[in-house]
């Protein structure tokens, strides 16, 4: 299914992608670059060099790229667009940066090079962390993302719920808890998991871009819906790619999550059925896209992509 | 020092320190409260009981006090104004959690009971800082904290300042920097690294109240001179108990800061020129409030009650 849903995604969609790509990291280079700013207190160099470490390792960009193509529905674009994409893409960040930690998944490696904690230290990358995931909310609140201050607020709310206690984080404490549980996690626990863990944050992309838009609310429904199944679609993918795929194409250690007796969908549904499911996901995201008409063909183009291989 | 200035502090500015910290501790306990939540996604137990045991230890809710008593200034009160003084407190508490950890300054008791990481365990006491830092701009984000979205956006960006990478989270870089440097500070530097680390997030309480209230530019200008001398105030008084203070006072081991061969304002200024510049930094504090007129005296005498004894 991988190379099948790769070639699908054309030339367009993957020049887009890389263009997006490219403007994110300018701009997180920029939004991380200089240690002493006018007006402001002093940054840390060895702090800032590591949160720079932690973001400015390329990637796909996958979530800014969902926020800069569902503002672009609505015509919106801009320095304003890539400053909440690239937020979203610091909490993205933070969460590897602590995921990685020893106390958590502890992994040396993140992406082929060390991660935070080993190219600088268990402390720094603690720090680093909780910088990132401030910094986010300060970008967004910042006037130069929108000038009206109630979408920055929205912003503000709906990328904290997504990344919080009811979200991001929340998925990671029910993760570490499956692990050490003697019950496989149930098929509907996977699900609310992975939906949580993974899912809030792709599906707030595509929020914050509609709320940039000023999509009115049965675009922001329709959206919402998009979103949400698109985050599904990735994880299953990401399960089944964790079962069927080379390290190379996963970009890191594969058969990881049966090592860990991980509950993932392919054991509760089977290779085919997760398949299975994978494509019905795949077809009802783009459905929900159906409002938008042909405007919205890169965030068709971008569902396959993101059913077909793991980010 | 200590004992003459907690007995300037009358019976009026002890009672309102004790009301206002009890209806902190009722608002935090209702914001981390129910773990299902209406149209919310699920709460973890464990990582929900995590946060409660970080944040409601009680203790007398400093931070929260300036925001309540900065508002009260401008006649603001109520839910909205205890909202955005428990987003202050909650990111004092992820500092706290996260501070204790190992990796950190692998702290095993704080305020007497055992730290988030004792309690629970290092992943969940990670993740839940990670979740109070993240729920303290959810709160502030949130309609029920402000009417006004510029208000809410601007109280997220002044707290994500205070407490980010030009803030709190890089004054404890630096912190952890200079344990391990060679050369001791300079007193430059440790006024820098002390305005960073503990004075950002007492300043900003503060500014927000100031925010909430409404305050006019040149308002806003007396009430952040307030704020940050009010801060270094704060720091000075703490190097100073930490030399002389029983542990009762303190509320931890003290002499630690000597144990771990920090640098103090002590030891660059001399315990009598610490305690002169405290006193003068008292005073700059209050003369910053002399246009408030009486309305202020509640924060005056916080000014005495922070320069006598650590919180």
């Amino acid at each position: 299914m991988v190379n099948e849903m790769s070639e699908r995604a054309d030339d367009g969609f993957q020049h887009r992608l890389v263009t997006v790509a490219q403007a994110v990291e300018r701009t997180l280079a920029s939004l991380l670059g200089d240690p002493l700013l006018p007006g402001e207190m002093f940054r840390p160099v060895r702090l800032m060099e590591a949160m720079r470490h932690a973001s400015l390792a390329g990637g796909k960009r996958l979530r800014p790229f969902l926020v800069v193509e569902t503002a672009g529905l609505f015509g919106a674009q801009g320095e304003g667009v890539l400053r909440a994409a690239c937020a979203v893409e610091l909490v993205h960040c933070y969460s590897l940066v602590h995921d990685d930690l020893p106390a958590m998944d502890d992994d040396d490696l993140r992406r082929g090079r060390p991660a935070v904690h080993k190219a600088f230290d268990e402390a720094t990358a603690i720090l680093a962390g909780d910088g990132l995931l401030t910094y986010a909310f300060d970008v967004l609140a910042d006037p130069a993302t929108h000038p009206d201050a109630r979408i920055r607020a929205d912003l503000v709310l709906a990328l904290a719920r997504a990344a919080g206690m009811g979200g991001m984080v929340g998925g990671q404490a029910l993760d570490l808890a499956a692990e050490k549980a003697k019950e496989p996690l149930t098929h509907d626990e996977i699900l609310r998991l992975q939906a949580m863990k993974t899912g809030a944050l792709l599906a707030v992309s595509v929020r914050m871009g509609a709320l940039i838009g000023g999509a009115d609310r049965a675009q922001l429904q329709a959206l919402e819906h998009f979103g949400r199944v698109l985050g599904a679609a990735f994880q299953i993918a990401d399960d089944i790619l964790d079962e069927t795929g080379t390290e190379e194409q996963v970009g890191k250690r594969i058969g990881k999550d049966a090592d860990r007796n991980k509950a993932t969908l392919v054991r509760t549904l089977g290779l085919e059925g997760a398949r299975q499911t994978c494509d019905r996901l795949v077809e009802e995201a783009i459905a929900a896209l159906v409002p938008f008409g042909e405007r919205a063909d890169c965030l068709r183009q971008a569902t396959s992509f993101v059913a077909s291989r793991s980010s």
